[in-house]
C-alpha cells in the first residue's frame, strides 16, 4: 500500500490527495467529509485547491535540468505560476535545496505566502554556472474541497478517543503515510472488537488545516473526546517517540507512557513541543484542550540528526520504511488503547490487609520478597481513589502487573471496580 | 517481668499466650477481649487454639536430637501433628534453620498454610548424616479463644490515639515482649495524667489477625482514631526508628518526628512499609486508613544485618535486652504523647509584628541575631492556620522552642489557641 | 535634596524629623498625618517626643573629647538624659561603636529599652585611658506628634498599590533618604499619568512605629491594597536586590521579579526576612498580610560586609550615594508599576492554533526557530487563565516579550482582555 501510494503528489488540497484518500478509504468503512475552498474555519480559510500541470527549468539552450514529472518535490507545493528566462542571482533566490543532504530535492511548501519557488538537490544547484536560465511553472489555484477520512468505532460510550495522521505529504513515504498505515490498521483491528469503553475516530486529513477544518465543524464532539493519539514516521529504525499532551499529566499521558515503557525498552517521552509538531497542536490548543499526544520514531531533539537525516527530502522513500516497525508500532497503539481500555479504578472490599492465604493471593515473603513487597504497595492502594495506572506510578511497576492483582481480587470478590 | 515471660510459649492462640497476658493483666487495669476460634472477621477467620504436647527428632537408635521440651522454637508455631520415621532427604524438607547464624533455632510459624515442621541450628542440621530419623510431633488444633488486652486511658475528648504490640513471639525477649513492656509503662504513666486532650487506647494482641479481629469487632471506634503508634524490638542497642503513616504526612507523623528529632540525634524515619512491618499494616490498610506509625529500634533497611542480626531467632534473648534503652523508649514515647496533645493552633490577637518590648518578647538582634530571627520567623505564622508543630517544620526549629514563644503570647494576651 | 536634609537629626519624633518631611511636601501634594504620644496603635504605643538640646563627653580637665553639636550620631537616638561623673569602666558600659569601622560613629538606638547612651569611633574609645570622665547629656521627652507624609495618586479602581520609605535615620544619606527620593520620584511621575488602574499610596513614616500607626487608623484601607514596595538605600553601587513578601508568590512577587530581571542583570531576590528587614515586616505580618517586597541595594547576605560596610555610621554621607544609581532605581520602580500594571489576563478568541499568516503573526521556523517557538509556547497558554507575567514564567520569557505577541493578538482581534 506505501508502494502505491506514497509517490502521489498528495499536497493539502489537490487530486493526488483525493486519489490517495480514496484508495484508503477501500480498505475500511470511512466518511469522506468535504470542506469547500473559502470557508472559514475557526480563525482559518479552507485554501484554493492547487494543481501543477507541468513545471521545469532548462538551460537557455534547451537542457532541462529538472521537472515535476520526473519528481513533484521539484516544485515548491502551492507554488505561484511563473513562466519566464531569470538571471542565476533571481532563480538561486526562488531554488531551495535541502539543508542537509545535498544530494536530496528538499520538501517545501507556501501554502500562505505566496510566491513562485523550485527545489533542487544541493549538487545541481551549486552546478549552475550560466548567466539565465528559463523556469517554467504551470500551476492553477482552483475551487475545490478538503477531504477528511473519518473511521468511527463505536463503543459503549460516546466518550471518544481520536486517532490522527495526516497524508498531505507529497512524494514521502516514512513522513506521512507510515502513519496513516499504522492508524488504518489500528482501526481495523478496533472494528473487529466488541465491548470497547470508548468510541475511537481515526481520522485521515492534510496537516493543521485538515484539524481545523474538523473542529470547526464538530464542536458537538469536542467535549465528548477525552484525547487522542496523533501517527506519524513509524517506519524508522529508532525507538518510539512519545510526546505528551499540553497538560501532560492526563490519563492518557499516564496509560499511554506506561504501555511504551513496558513494550519499547529504549522508547523514551518528551513534553508537547519538544519532540515533532504535528496536528496535535490544533487538538491542545486554547479553546479545544484535548490532551493529544503523538508517537512516532524520531530522534530525540539533542540528536543533530533529529528528527531524523531524510526529513522532509526526496530520500524519505519506502526504502526507510519497515515492514516489522510497522507493525511493531500497530502492536503499540493497540497495547495503549487497550492499556487505557483497562484503566478502571478497583474499589475494595476488604479492610486492612485481606486474608490472602485464605484466597489464593499469597507471596511468600521469604521465597519472592519483591513480589510480597509489590503485593502489598498494590493492595495499600486500591481504595476506590487511584486508578490502576496510578496505582502502577505510584508502585514503580507495570500497568499488567497491578492489573494481574486486581484481577484476582475481582475474581475472589475482594474488590469490584467503580462505576 | 521480661525474665518472668520471654520464654513462654506464646503462640497466637495458646495458653502461652494466655498466660503471660494474664499476667500482664496484673500491672495495669485491663480489659480482655475473647474472640472464638471460626469467627468471620473482616476478610479473615480467627484460627484454632494451637497445643504442642511433646515434640522431638531422634535417630533410628533413639538418639534424642531435638525436642519441644527443650526449646519450643523447635517446632514450628501452628505445626500439624506428625509421628513417623522418615528419610533424611524428607525430614530437611521440614527442619528450618535460621539464615544467618549457624547455631541458632530460627522461629516459623505456618498459620495458614499446613504443614509439619521442625527447627534446628544450621549446626546440629549438617551433622544429619544417617539415612532416616524417627519424628514426633504431638500437636493439636482445637477451639480456642484469640485474646486482646486493652487498656483505656480516657481523656477530655473521644478523639483517640492507639498504642499497640504485640504478644505472640515464642520464647523471644527483644520481638516482641519489648514492645509490650515499653507499652505498659507508658500505660501506666498515661493513667497517673490529667487534662489529656486525647483518649489512649494500648492493645496487646497476637499480630495481624489480632488488630483484624479488634478492627472487626470496632467499627464505630474507627472514626474517632487519630492515628496510631506500634511499638517493638525496643531493647536494642540502635537508635530509634520511626516508620511513617501511609499518607506520610499527618498531624502524627509531624509530631512524633519532631519529637524524636530532638531526644535521639541518631534516629532516623522511614516511610511506610520501608523500615519493619507488623500491625500498623492492618490500620494502615484501605477501608480503616488509620495514619498508624510505628517506633522500633531496628536496623536501616541498607543494612546487611537489618532488621537486626538475632531476628527470628532463639538468639534473641533478655542478653540483648537493655533496660536502659527500654526506659528511654518509654521516654520518647511520652514525649511523643506530650508533643502531640501540645500541638495546638495558636491565632494572633496582634497584628503585623508585636511590641516586643512592651511585652518582654524581645530579643536583641546585635547579641543574640539566630533567637531574633527565630522569634520573628515563629511571629510571621502565629496566624490561626498553622499548628506548633507545622510552624517549627517550616522554621526548621525544635516544637519546645515555638511553643516557648506560643506560651509567652498566650501569658500577655497576645494570642490565643484555636476551639 | 539629599545635601540639604542628610544631616538632620531625624529621630522618630523629633523636630528635625518633621522639618525634613515639611522640605518635602514642598515637593509634590502631600497629607501629614500626625499621632499623638501616648496613642495605642495595634499592640504599640506611639512614644513621646525626643529633644537633644546638648551633648558632651570630657576629660575631667575639660577638653571636649566629642558633642552632639559636632555631630548628632554621638548620642543615642532617644537616649535618657544623663550628666554626672563617671569611671571609665562605667563609661564604656554607655559608649557604643562600630562593629567594622573604627573610624565611624555608629547610629545606636535605644527607643524602648529606656538608658543613657554616647557613641563614638572605636579610635577615640581606645584612646580612653583617664579614670574618670564627665558625661553631659541634656535630653528631653515630651508630647509630641509622629507625622506620617501620605502622596495618594488616584486610579481608575481603589484597588491600592503602597509605596513606603522611612525618614528617621538622623544624619545619614544612603539609608534612608535614598529611598525616599527615589520613591518622591517615582510619586511625581506617576501623578502624571492617566489611567493608571490601581491607586498608589507612597507612605514616609518613621521606621515600624509610623507603619503600625498607619495601619491602625486606616483599617479600612487594608483590604483594599493589594500590596506594596518598601525602598530604601538605593544610591548604592551595588546590583539590585528584591526581597521577596511573606507568601513570596503573589502577583507582585511575579511581576517585580520579571521587570528587574530585564532592567538589571545582576539584580537578585531574596526570600522574606533574609534580604533586610524594615516597614514591611509590618506589612506582611499576621493579621495584616499585605505581600510586601522591598527593593534596595544591599550586599546579599552571604556577604561578610552585608548589608554594606558604612550601614547605621557616620560613613553613609552623600559621598555614598550616586545619582545615577538612583535615577536607575527610579526607572526600576516605574518599571516594576508599569508591569504590573500591564499584567492583564489575555483571553483566545482563537481556537487550537491561530492562521499567523492570516493576521500577520507568522514567525518563519526555518530563519527563526526560536522566535516561532516562543510564539506557539505563547500562543498555547492565552487561554484565559493565565497573566502575561504567568505566560512569562511559564516560557521563561520576558514580559514584554509576551506582552508584545498578546497586544498584536489583541490588535487583530485574536484575544481580549479578562474583565
Amino acid at each position: 500500500m506505501i508502494d502505491s501510494l506514497w509517490h502521489l503528489p498528495r499536497d493539502i488540497i489537490s487530486d493526488g490527495y483525493d486519489a490517495a484518500l480514496l484508495s484508503l478509504a477501500t480498505q475500511v468503512p470511512m466518511t469522506i467529509h468535504e470542506y469547500p475552498t473559502g470557508t472559514e474555519c475557526l480563525s482559518w480559510v479552507i485554501p484554493e485547491k492547487w494543481t501543477c500541470h507541468e513545471a521545469y527549468l532548462e538551460t537557455m539552450d534547451g537542457r532541462r535540468l529538472l521537472s515535476y514529472a520526473e519528481n513533484p518535490l521539484h516544485v515548491v507545493s502551492y507554488s505561484l505560476p511563473f513562466e519566464g528566462v531569470v538571471t542565476r542571482e533571481e532563480l538561486l533566490k526562488h531554488l531551495h535545496v535541502h539543508p542537509r543532504i545535498p544530494e536530496a530535492i528538499p520538501f517545501i511548501f507556501k501554502y500562505y505566502e505566496k510566491d513562485w519557488g523550485l527545489c533542487a538537490s544541493k549538487v545541481l544547484r551549486d552546478s549552475l554556472t550560466d548567466d539565465r536560465y528559463r523556469v517554467v511553472i504551470r500551476t492553477d489555484f482552483s475551487y475545490g474541497t478538503l477531504k477528511i477520512g473519518e473511521v468511527v468505532i463505536p463503543g459503549d460510550t460516546d466518550e471518544t478517543i481520536v486517532l490522527c495522521s495526516h497524508l498531505c505529504h507529497p512524494h514521502q513515504a516514512n513522513d506521512d503515510l507510515t502513519g496513516v498505515i499504522v492508524g488504518l490498521k489500528v482501526a481495523q483491528e478496533l472494528l473487529s472488537r466488541k465491548g470497547l469503553r470508548y468510541t475511537y475516530r481515526y481520522l485521515i486529513l492534510p496537516e493543521t488545516i485538515g484539524s481545523i477544518a474538523y473542529l470547526h465543524h464538530n464542536p458537538h464532539l469536542v467535549p465528548k473526546i477525552k484525547g487522542g493519539l496523533f501517527l506519524e514516521m513509524l517506519g524508522l529504525d529508532y525507538p518510539h517517540a512519545l510526546q505528551f499532551s499540553f497538560q501532560g499529566n492526563t490519563e492518557l499521558d499516564l496509560c499511554f507512557s506506561l504501555a511504551m515503557k513496558n513494550l519499547d525498552y529504549h522508547a523514551w517521552t518528551g513534553q508537547f513541543r519538544t519532540v515533532i509538531g504535528n496536528d496535535e497542536r490544533q487538538f491542545n490548543g486554547p479553546g479545544v484542550r484535548i490532551p493529544f499526544l503523538s508517537l512516532s520514531r524520531v530522534l530525540p531533539p539533542s540528536s543533530p540528526l533529529a528528527p531524523y537525516p531524510e526529513y522532509h527530502s526526496s530520500f524519505d522513500n519506502p526504502d526507510l520504511v519497515s515492514t516489522r516497525h510497522l507493525e511493531d508500532s500497530r502492536q503499540m497503539v493497540l497495547t495503549m488503547i487497550d492499556t487505557l481500555e483497562a484503566n478502571r479504578v478497583p474499589v475494595n472490599k476488604f479492610k486492612g490487609e485481606p486474608f490472602c492465604s485464605r484466597y489464593g493471593l499469597h507471596v511468600d515473603w521469604y521465597t519472592n520478597p519483591e513480589g510480597h513487597d509489590s503485593l502489598f504497595h498494590i493492595l495499600d492502594r486500591v481504595d476506590g481513589s487511584r486508578s490502576i495506572g496510578e496505582i502502577a506510578s505510584a508502585c514503580n511497576l507495570s500497568f499488567d502487573a497491578v492489573k494481574k492483582v486486581v484481577d484476582q481480587l475481582l475474581a475472589v470478590g475482594l474488590a469490584e471496580l467503580k462505576d
